[in-house]
């Protein structure tokens, strides 16, 4: 996903620090990769590590770190952002979440941290969510199927399946979160959800399909999304909302997704 | 749309009152109608009329009026609500609105007026304006394609659908109304919109479809509405909102669906 990130970054005009902050398994395995056409040096912990953030700090201060290292390095790499004063944005759902935001608001240190990194997918939660606060009840009666698909290594049902349909609930409707059909196997998932072919191996299509008690009514809402990309842009726009705010020495410093996308359109 | 309103109200448990309020030349044509097996008498103006308000008020002290009137006479209807202090539910879209709701306000009779009764749309549609007024510019470069499909007699294009066409321009989409599609010819509503053959002459079916600029990401959202139920359910639920209103002597006298739905279920 880094990858992907760094790639979506050059797109985006920054500048990327060719260097990569990982654990030690991976800086003994690889010592560069490249990203876009540019090479990037893997730095794992150590003393060299520490002195070569105070170099970039001091040539980029607008440096930001985006995150998505793997579950197990999380906390090591957040207590590295808080000794190192680093601004950093984290796409990834791995390790104590309740710690880390604790963390990150006692040191002071500016981030965006956030589950999913879609904007317009965060910004569709986050709307159905308003929509439940707003209007209690307003479906009450209705009947709901929703089905997720995603590549078969996945086995847990869509964390954005479970937080809309928390929503419906508020909205009235009577459904559990164990209800939601798991789309799984490749020849549902291209025949009932119209995922294409290439996609097989990385997608996330959600359908939410609402019906009226006498069945005079439907709403249908879908979000599809295939690869990578749009998280990647989400992820540099969560970037360049961070240095905004660093830049301005906004007094509040954890932010998430709904935050970057009230401050409204940047590029 | 009055019958099937009382219709609604029967099915909720309301007390219909057998007395429908019309123009002199509906009053001349017929008599009486019958309302779910209930025998309905049609008043004209005139002085008969006013006293027979005056009768049902006292017999009637929680009655509410509901007016689908024809355009033509809506302004007559709104007089005689203000001289009787009638609290009253107009679910039509003719007349000179602003006048109504300055009249309505100024003399305190209590109103509930909506161009769509139909509470489920109006949240739809309230959400989607809320959408854009919280997440500016969120579908930037995003591009849209709207399809609305009505009985093949309805010339103008959907209201709902430019509404939330509005909202979507709030998001950052690059779209004009002049763009949404009418489909007005069965074959197509059958095959491209999956409207059931026994709709084609009620129906308002619309699909707005969204896609991000790298074709990785789209979005779908329908509402579908067959006959006219939801919207004569939607009609008693702001009849029984309006009701409480009067009880409570609510300082505020005019509402909108919108206030209906943010009083929360009510049924």
């Amino acid at each position: 996903m880094g990858q992907a990130v760094g790639e979506a970054a050059v797109r985006a005009g920054l500048e990327l620090i060719p260097y990569s902050f990982c654990s030690s398994k991976d800086s003994k395995t690889k010592s560069q990769i490249d990203v876009g056409g540019i090479s990037v040096e893997l730095v794992g912990p150590g003393q060299d590590r520490d002195n070569l953030i105070k170099t970039l700090q001091s040539q980029y201060p607008n440096m930001i770190t985006v995150d998505y290292t793997v579950p197990d390095v999380i906390h090591d790499m957040v207590d590295m952002y808080i000794k190192h004063g680093m601004p950093f944005v984290m796409g990834t759902t791995g390790g104590d979440r309740n710690r880390i935001s604790k963390e990150v608001i006692e040191s002071g240190v500016y981030a965006v941290i956030a589950p999913n990194m879609g904007k317009q997918i965060v910004a569709f939660q986050a709307t159905m969510e308003t929509m439940a606060s707003n209007f209690p009840g307003a479906f009450s009666g209705y009947t709901l199927k929703v089905m997720e698909s995603h590549q078969s290594s996945k086995k847990d049902t869509s964390g954005t399946a479970k937080a809309v349909v928390q929503s419906f609930q508020g909205l009235g409707l009577n459904f559990d979160v164990s209800q939601i059909q798991l789309i799984r196997q490749p020849p549902e998932q291209v025949n009932v959800m119209k995922v294409p072919e290439s996609a097989l191996l990385g997608h996330a299509f959600h359908t939410y399909q609402l019906l009226s008690p006498d069945g005079t009514v439907t709403f249908e809402f879908q979000h599809n999304v295939v690869g990578r990309s749009t998280y990647a842009e989400g992820t540099v726009d969560a970037c360049l909302f961070l240095a905004q705010q660093v830049q301005e020495r906004a007094p509040k410093t954890l932010y998430n997704m709904v935050d970057v996308l009230r401050a409204g359109a940047m590029r």
